[in-house]
């Protein structure tokens, strides 16, 4: 492809991005793809000449669009919010152009430099002091198994040896409400399930201070050695909060690296009357949010801050001679921050968004998302047959079709139909999950373009498939 | 941002990627910015109001590329290529634009399939069997850890408790010219720096099978539990080979998991001549290469082959409530094949790039590179004072200024001072590495547009910078 065919693609694919997108409306928002479907519309060998791309449009409409689910639809209620704005889609097209690799400080200056910058004014728009030092990763999950592996290496004094420690194995604390992640990263660092306490949650479905503390003095009774606690702010399932300022309390007395999960929760800390649910979080070792989710950045950006770099650099720096510049010393080489020793360019999206969004536009949408969620709640409970199944703190309403004439298996039942119902329709998805074994609906607003009208006709659309499945 | 002036900046952003990818033989390859330097030029807090992302070519202009150092320059000899094709591009853009998260096979179908349908077509491409399943993850390194973990959960028969095998600690192998993401991974994993056994390398700086075989005899007969072996297709250092045929013998016979690490060399595996270089490697067991890095997609793009899937979802898949979907078990939710659980749709890059270029067009751009490494390596030998330090098995040449004249302390110093001069001059970029203590000059070719005359250009430099400091 030369210069000539990219510029003409480009602007029609520009165009066409532009065109999909002010359509979305009037798309399904979830495929409705069969298992196979997209696959069979493919050639099953690559091909041998080039010269292919040109009608790259044309495909992307016939074999691709078919089998997308629309995240940045107005009527996308699923998971969490994932979205992408105009300016952060330019940022990603601008650091493909450029075509760099951030590994080191020397492989472009400006990579490591404007992702400096750029975090610190995340770390400002959330409230946070300046003894954070921040660094974007791909996402929560590898962020939490980094941090878990830093907390790991503290314990054991980086010897960077294995698992036991002094006393005995090595355990890790969390919510039973907390991300599959945790435990995830908890089986990856080799802490292995076992290590892995489940602490009990309260009616809010926070975690439960007294029996975290109980927990960590029986481990240590049993010549344990307790490890980390990773505190959710904003849990997957109801965007409950633990209580952090109550857990630092206990894990500075016990000396337990403390990780705090908001990948969800963190935008919403632009906002300040939000604070007050992270209270403590200063008190924290690292934290982790997503931009990537409810803030507007495309995925993957994900922040990852710590309190002491050196935790980072001492667990995952590496220094072969064909990697040593002659600023080492001088700068930071985020290759030593995580996993990854190669970097895209990713602070240009986070940048471009900043500066076309700005603070006040930000906490505007936020704004207009937590009040969205306080107005479904509020027609939900005002209506017979139906219930609010968790606190609301933020923009996920936990909702159940729960009339009296149903028994308990028969109302799991239907809630699933509803969902199942709404999504094939199209006009909106959302999420069945489970809380305590009970099917609920579980409605997460945030998309960029969620205005009350599509939360007005989901809730229309749920209680039309309720009746349609009674 | 709307969709108006998405368009108009979007349009002249492409623009602006044509002219600066098509000017860059005229701008300095490394970029000359001093610490802090771009840093200063930013505000230091974020903006209040938005609307800030209107001129965001001239801030490109200004406040970013200055800093940044030019990965696809003609004279880029530094590190290994990452090259990123103009078709790449355009799929990196498609993919922001469509803005979509495809963890689960329902989040949207066409990220799952059209992934399953070009990582087979890469398989294809470097003659790979049907045995192999492929997935798309971020990096080598990343790839590399996953493996080991795998390899760490086999052995302990997927227990996923802890590092202790029943008759002791695990142990890794690799050879002393491994790449440093082996011992990062066998950190992180929890291994323990103890338990990583490097091993002898012969004279090509490939792994000694008898050395091998002997650590694994002396770790069963210490109790020890020999886990994986990673050999190297494609040494960082060198593009030495170890003899995978070899190891495999090995490992199967002592039931050891083999991973491959051929991030740099898979590309060459397109032309069926360089394959008997990684003979044997039907017989491993996991596989990562690096699209991003010659094949031409860009960063990031790794390619990982595992011949049994199962052992990823065993090790990394998770089952929360709220990632149910209706389609489980009939299709790949990728999420469970690795670290992240959230997965941008990177198979949109692979696709354009192989449909623009096709396997004739990757082949001979190879062979072009190849070529001219062994140009290179000629005009080396052949030139008094001059030496060629490894075998040219790809198109990396590691060459040294080595007069008559000079001792050894005053050799290296002249070599790291021939870099940094040929980089400080913006003509071209390349790698000072160390070969037994020894410094080096490394040259890696594989740019897409590096062509005869550029790689002559840098012999020339590279003599002149000789002669100023000698």
């Amino acid at each position: 492809m030369d210069a000539e065919q990219f510029r003409r693609l480009g602007h029609a694919l520009v165009d066409w991005i532009a065109e999909t997108r002010e359509t979305l409306e009037a798309r399904p928002v979830m495929s409705s793809a069969r298992p196979g479907e997209i696959r069979a519309r493919l050639p099953r060998e690559p091909p041998e000449h080039g010269g292919g791309a040109g009608d790259l449009i044309a495909r992307l409409e016939a074999d691709v669009l078919p089998g997308i689910t629309h995240w940045n639809h107005p009527a996308f209620f699923a998971y969490f919010p994932s979205n992408s704005s105009y300016a952060s889609i330019l940022g990603d097209l601008a650091c493909a152009g450029l075509g760099v690799q951030g590994m080191s400080w020397q492989t472009s200056p400006a990579a490591t430099e404007l992702e400096e910058v750029v975090m610190d004014w995340l770390r400002q728009l959330v409230g946070l002091s300046g003894a954070w030092t921040g660094v974007i990763q791909d996402t929560a999950s590898t962020a939490t198994l980094g941090a878990l592996i830093c907390a790991r290496e503290r314990t054991l004094g980086f010897s960077v040896g294995g698992l036991q420690g002094p006393g005995g194995a090595l355990v890790v604390y969390a919510s039973a409400e907390a991300h599959s992640s945790v435990d995830k990263a908890t089986r990856l660092a080799g802490f292995g399930r076992a290590h892995l306490r489940v602490i009990a949650c309260d009616a809010a479905r926070a975690l439960r201070v007294d029996a975290l503390a109980e927990a960590i003095e029986h481990d240590l009774a049993a010549g344990l050695v307790p490890c980390a606690v990773v505190a959710t702010a904003g849990t997957t399932n109801t965007t409950a909060f633990d209580p952090i300022d109550a857990i630092a309390a206990v894990t500075e007395r016990t000396g337990v690296w403390l990780h705090v999960d908001a990948a969800m929760a963190g935008t919403a800390m632009v906002a300040p009357e939000c604070r007050a649910l992270w209270h403590g979080i200063e008190r924290a070792d690292s934290l982790v949010w997503n931009p990537h989710k409810w803030l507007g950045v495309g995925f993957d950006c994900s922040a990852f801050y710590c309190r002491d770099p050196q935790h980072l650099i001492r667990v995952m720096g590496t220094d072969p001679a064909y990697l040593r510049t002659a600023q080492d010393g001088q700068v930071s080489n985020f290759r030593d921050w995580h996993i990854q020793l190669g970097r895209r360019f990713r602070a240009l999206k986070l940048w471009f968004h900043l500066l076309d969004e700005g603070a006040a536009g930000i906490r505007a949408r936020i704004r207009r998302d937590l009040d969205n969620a306080r107005w479904l709640a509020g027609q939900v409970a005002a209506t017979p047959g139906w219930q609010v199944m968790a606190p609301v703190q933020l923009q996920t309403v936990c909702v159940r079709f729960a009339p009296a004439g149903l028994d308990e298996p028969a109302r799991s039942a239907a809630n699933l139909a509803i969902a199942r119902q709404v999504n094939a329709s199209g006009h909106a998805y959302l999420t069945p999950s489970l809380l305590d074994g009970a099917q609920i609906l579980r409605v997460s607003i945030g998309a960029e373009r969620t205005e009350r009208r599509h939360v007005a006709a989901l809730w229309d659309a749920l209680q039309a498939a309720a009746t349609a499945t009674s």
